[in-house]
Order: structure tokens, then C-alpha cells, then sequence
């Protein structure tokens, strides 16, 4: 189905967006909204449309992502912006944009415009966000507002748009709301801490980039108050830090109780995600959907 | 209204938001919906929000439009890129952009939606036709291809989507489509005769700009066909070419028929544009709407 987007593609994206499609991303966004709708009774035409819509918008969130951080690799590859360059890689997550709310016309529901909508607006304000604070100072509050709007609120829209295809009432609804939103905050706290702790490899990011582009973390604002400030300052501050500097830095975190503060507070997300699905009806999907909470927490890649 | 969007736009945007909305358009694109939407029956509401995500979703796209181009100013001011820098643009963009669906949302139409993002999708395929072909050849077809994707289709929407809240018929919605698209090209057939003869101040470009970032636009295809093709060729392989080379390649064209060809091909768009009308209700809409044609060729600014 993504293979077919980039397929109708005019010229020049084709190769741009099957490459991003295929880039080796999880799919956990358009399971999660399948998983939901499957919970109710989805018309099964929708159900795909709305799936392919979200991994687009996703995909195209994060080219836009990569042009705004300069990011040369991702999962391991070459960016679109790496490869195709700037003027290419905002024309191509635009075109990816306008497709994906293209797609949900198609079904003719406007409550999954409006998820997917409120949902690319978070993004946009927290990639923004994120940028003016970066190498700033940065408390817990402001941080759990960011990783709310950036990557949790795709999660919550991907669980709503999924519970509204299958017909489910209002208070289920809200229900896989609370459990998407609380899913996205604790996989954005298991990606703060793999940046510090490892799995290179896999994260086709390297271990500190984090920290390197000046992005403060859960994990980070935890240490800075409970460590070594002046280094990881140092770090935080420094545009491209060497790699002592880096490590000095790292490990600077790691001598402190932030890694497992941080896990903790994770895994009381992943409570809280879990807990949510009680209003559910019970059966093989919600079974999935807590297993996937219980997985996010110490996952690879 | 728009300053309202603005205002509801997370802190950092505010500023960029209201900067890129106040910076004088013509609001040409609400016009024509507003104009579409009263040869029927629209709800006021519906049609507020409408015209509001019009203008928003244009916005958005020129905001884009000048992070490809690296443009530094537009309508006489300095752009958001050149302003706020990289980050900030896209991610207006991008928010913008999600705000102008999420109001479509509110509306519940969509075929709004449908119509909104099939503008969208042309807006950046042409976005990027035109990067990938800067500097080299062009023939009339690919040229008259990227401007249908590029300005027509918003023109095109806007007239579809008023014409829908109007509760029009199927084929009166079809009417406004032609003439949206007939308009849409004789406006940008126009604008490329202004680069080359004038009007700077109000056109806040400067004359021979897209001959200098080498956009070929009609009159310039023109002249390479019938007059200096050799020295047009050089300024437009040139990047950032010196004053002397950029005046010698405006004369060369000057000195065809290039001019005087593309506004003939303009008013022949005009004319389409305004018999596209007739299968629509006479009334002072009607008349304004053909107002509008008319005045496109040699408008000011």
C-alpha cells in the first residue's frame, strides 16, 4: 500500500518516498490504529486508508524533522535531505502531507481529519519547541509538554482514529486516547535513555546524539540536577562536541540515578497505558495493545 | 480571522505567523471562494472557516516556497526563512499547513478536505518540478504542466471548494473549476511578464528574479526559440549571475515577441476563464468573478 503512495508519486518523488517508506520503520503507528479499530467493527476499506494515511504523515514528519536538524542518517540510512537535499526533501514531506489528509477525504469521516490534524499540529509546534529551547535549560514540565506534542500525540491520534473506525463509543475512545498518549511518552523515555545507554546499530543514530545536538532528555534534566552539571552543561552548549567531550559527558549522566529515574517513570507510563485498556473490550487486540506497552520499555531499535 | 489562527498558534509561532499573514497579499484565493460560495446557498460559518484555511494553506506554501528558494524577501519584507531561519519556516509551514486541514475538519465536508489536499499535492509536486528543471531546458507543455500544479490548482480549489459550500450542481462546480484554472494560469502567465518588465516596489522581487534564480517561465521559452537563445541560456545557467549579464539576458528577451506572445496566451485564458461562467447564475457574483479575469493581465502587483 505505501509501495503504491510513492508509486502514484509524481516524477521526481518516487525514488525519495519509496525510499523513506522503506527505510525500515516499525509500522507501530498504523498497528496501533488497526489494533484499535479492530476492537469495534471497521469497514475494512477505511481501516487500510487510515492505516497508510498515518505511516505517510509520520513519514513525512520526519523528513521535515531531518531538513530542521540536518540529520544525515536514519535507521542506519542516508536522510532525504542527505541525499536529495533541502529544496527535495521539504517539497517531498509536503507532497507526503497533503497525500495523507488526501487519503482520509477518501473515507469521508471529518472526526479523522481532525485526530490527524490536531496530531501534525503538535508536531509542528514541538519540532519548533525544540529548536528554540535547544542547548537551553529545560525543567521536567517543559519537557513531558514537548514529548507530548511531538511524539505522543501521532500515538494518541493513531488509537482515536482507529476506536472511531470501529465504532466505538465515545468513553472506549477516550480510553484508547489515554492509553496512545501515555504509550508515546513512555517510547519517547526508552528512546532518551537508548541514546545514552547504547544499540547504536540499530538506532542508526549512535549513542549521545541526543546530548551532541543539544536536545535535553528526561535522563539529562534529571543529572544535571543530581551530577556532574558543569560537564553536561558543557556538552549541552557545545555545538558538535568532540568526541572526550561527548563521552565525558555521557558518562557524567551515567554516574547518576537518571537512567533508572527515568526507566521508572517509563514504566509508569506503561502502567498507566496498560490501566486504560481496562474500558476495552477484552479479546486478542487488547492483548496485543498490552503487550506492546510492556514491550516499549528496554526495546531494541 | 487569520490574525486569530495566529494567535491560537503555540508561543514561538505567533510572531512568524502573523508576520507571514499581514505581509499584504491580495487575499485573492478567499475572494474567489467567497465569490464561488454566494452563487448559492453557503452556511456563513462554514464559510468563514473555509475561506480562512485557504489563505492559511496558501501561506503555508509560500512559507516553504521560500526555504527551497532561499528567498530573502517577498511582497517588499524580509521572508520567515530569511527572518526566523530554517527551523522556524519549515515548522510554521508545517503547522499552518495542519491548521488549515484541522479547520477543513470543523466544516465535516470531505469533499473540502478532498479539494484542499489535491491543491496541496500539485503545490508541492510543482514546487519540486520546478527545482528539478531550474536552469535547464523547458518546452511550452512542462512549463503550462507546472503551472497548473503550482498556481492554478489553489485558484482551482478555491473556486471547487465555494462552489460545494454554495450547494452548486455538479456541473456548476465543474464551471468554477475551469474558470479557477483558466484565472490561475493567466495570473502567473502575468506575473512572468512583470519579472521581466517591471514593478518592482510592489512586486517586492525585483526585476529579472526568476531569470537570475533560472526559473524558465513562458516568455522566456519564447525568446529562446526566436531570438539570442545563446546569451538567455548563459543567465540562466548562471547561478547568481552579475547585473550586467542579467540586464543583457532581459534585453535579449525584450527584444522578441516574447512579451507580447505570452499576453496573448494570457488573455486567451481570460477569455476561457470568463466563458467558463455561463453556465453559472448571473448576479453581481457572477459579474465580479469576471471583473477578476479581466483584470489579471496587467494588473499591478
Amino acid at each position: 500500500m505505501l509501495v503504491e503512495v510513492a508509486g502514484r508519486a509524481p516524477g521526481g518523488l518516487v525514488a525519495a518516498a519509496l525510499e523513506a517508506f522503506t527505510a525500515g520503520g516499525k509500522r507501530l503507528r498504523p498497528i496501533l490504529l488497526a489494533l484499535s479499530a479492530w476492537m469495534g467493527q471497521p469497514d475494512l476499506g477505511a481501516l487500510l486508508t487510515a492505516s497508510t494515511a498515518i505511516e505517510i504523515l509520520h513519514t513525512a514528519t520526519l523528513i521535515h524533522d531531518d531538513v530542521v536538524d540536518k540529520a544525515e542518517n536514519r535507521r542506519g540510512r542516508p536522510t532525504t535531505v542527505a541525499r536529495y537535499g533541502r529544496e527535495m526533501a521539504v517539497a517531498t514531506g509536503d507532497y507526503l502531507f497533503a497525500e495523507s489528509f488526501h487519503g482520509l477525504a477518501e473515507i469521508g469521516d471529518p472526526r479523522l481529519v481532525r485526530a490527524f490534524a490536531e496530531a501534525a499540529m503538535g508536531l509542528a509546534a514541538g519540532e519548533l519547541e525544540q529548536f528554540r529551547s535547544s542547548r537551553g535549560p529545560v525543567e521536567v514540565e517543559a519537557y513531558l509538554e514537548h514529548i507530548r506534542m511531538k511524539t505522543a500525540g501521532l500515538f494518541r491520534a493513531a488509537c482515536v482514529a482507529g476506536g472511531t473506525l470501529g465504532g466505538l463509543s465515545l468513553k472506549q475512545i477516550d480510553a484508547l486516547a489515554t492509553y496512545g498518549q501515555a504509550l508515546g511518552l513512555a517510547f519517547q523515555m526508552s528512546d532518551d535513555v537508548m541514546d545514552l545507554v547504547g544499540k547504536p546499530g540499530l538506532m542508526g543514530k549512535g549513542v549521545g546524539a541526543d546530548l551532541a545536538e543539544g536536545t535535553v532528555t528526561l535522563p539529562v534534566i534529571f543529572a544535571i540536577k543530581e551530577g556532574d552539571a558543569a560537564i553536561i552543561r558543557r556538552v549541552l552548549e557545545t555545538p558538535n562536541p568532540a568526541p572526550e567531550l561527548l563521552e565525558a559527558g555521557i558518562e557524567a549522566v551515567l554516574a547518576t540515578d537518571a537512567i533508572k529515574n527515568t526507566e521508572a517513570w517509563a514504566l509508569s507510563e506503561v502502567e498507566a497505558a496498560i490501566e486504560g485498556l481496562a474500558l476495552l473490550p477484552e479479546g486478542a487486540e487488547r492483548v496485543i495493545l498490552e503487550a506492546i506497552a510492556s514491550e516499549v520499555v528496554g526495546r531494541d531499535a
